[in-house]
């Protein structure tokens, strides 16, 4: 039995949407199930001491053509938010409460769904009244999760979610763990099929 | 005519070390010449205030396991050097002249073989003696070379074309121009190839 793929990603990274419009397709390409784990870079770069790319000189710039590139030359509807980034701390939150109530393909629904409306329909995802209108888009009862992401438990598990990701690492977004293999970035799928093929064939890399 | 690509390279990043051994293929496959522009990240990393790759915690870590991924996912001898970073003005140097006495062809071979003593064979190429024992490798006189790698025209080459290669938004290495196209790191060479591909096809990305 081959374990899941774990996908981590904040709902205001680029690549980390690019990614999620690809992962259980490179996933099913392995016979890999996908766990998704919504996290919030913001306490992540902090705890770094590093800034968001889009705020370092020059880099930044370039960041923001490839962001709009990348997803152009790999198909995916693309609208650079007029807000960006954005806190995503009630959408991380929803997920998990879909996941708890709901199940993962329920949460996955909705995290495309978010996805698509920020970076594809222009809608301000920090907005708490935004993430209920995509959950009733996917069937969801939005009262219910209003009151359901404001619980503590939800809160915690977030916070433990994110202190575990970079315990083991993480330090941007996408990343993607394969059993204990760490990927960071879109561009690194590829990468990630190159060595999933040559582990099928039990080479060393 | 396609204008050539342009390729800004330090001979301390692994990364371009890698893109080196690809470029002229690439260019190739798109009937365009590759020019060869060798610089220094320890400026460029100044003049942005940020710190080399492996210096930033955890993401540090996180590089030094991905440069040997990488080469061994395409097939390139890779040992991590015992030193690294290292100073890497004098092979910069002695490629300008290189270039400059011998044309394009010549200064290429002497990279290559520079970049090989540094990441295959365990070699300091910050050493002199090392900068010109590849040099006498490829058929160079290195008595030459260890003069004319000191004159002044030469060190002013490599000054103006790090500020020249910064101007143009060039930030880290690997770095390509196609055209006035910018594109950042090995792992940008499917993109390029797709962005050519469409290019040709007139598509607009």
């Amino acid at each position: 039995m081959n374990r899941p793929i774990d996908f981590y990603f904040d709902f205001s990274s680029p690549y980390a949407y690019c990614a999620s419009t690809r992962i259980d397709a490179l996933g099913a390409e392995f016979g890999r199930e996908v766990d998704w784990h919504p996290i919030l870079l913001g306490p992540v770069f902090k705890q770094m001491g590093v800034a968001p790319l889009v705020d370092v000189p020059i880099k930044g710039q370039y960041a923001l053509h490839d962001f709009a590139r990348t997803a152009a030359l790999f198909d995916i509807p693309y609208s650079h938010p007029e807000r960006f980034p954005v806190a995503t701390i009630g959408a991380a939150r929803a997920m998990l409460w879909i996941d708890a109530q709901h199940g993962p393909a329920k949460a996955r629904e909705f995290a495309h769904a978010v996805y698509r409306a920020y970076f594809a329909e222009g809608r301000d995802i920090s907005q708490p009244e935004v993430v209920l209108a995509e959950a009733r888009g996917v069937g969801l009862d939005a009262e219910a999760l209003a009151q359901g992401m404001q619980q503590d438990d939800i809160k915690a598990a977030l916070k433990s979610g994110i202190e575990a990701a970079t315990a083991r690492g993480v330090f941007g977004a996408p990343f993607i763990f394969i059993d204990d293999e760490p990927f960071w970035g879109f561009d690194r799928f590829d990468y990630i099929r190159k060595w999933l093929q040559r582990r099928e064939q039990g080479a060393a890399t």
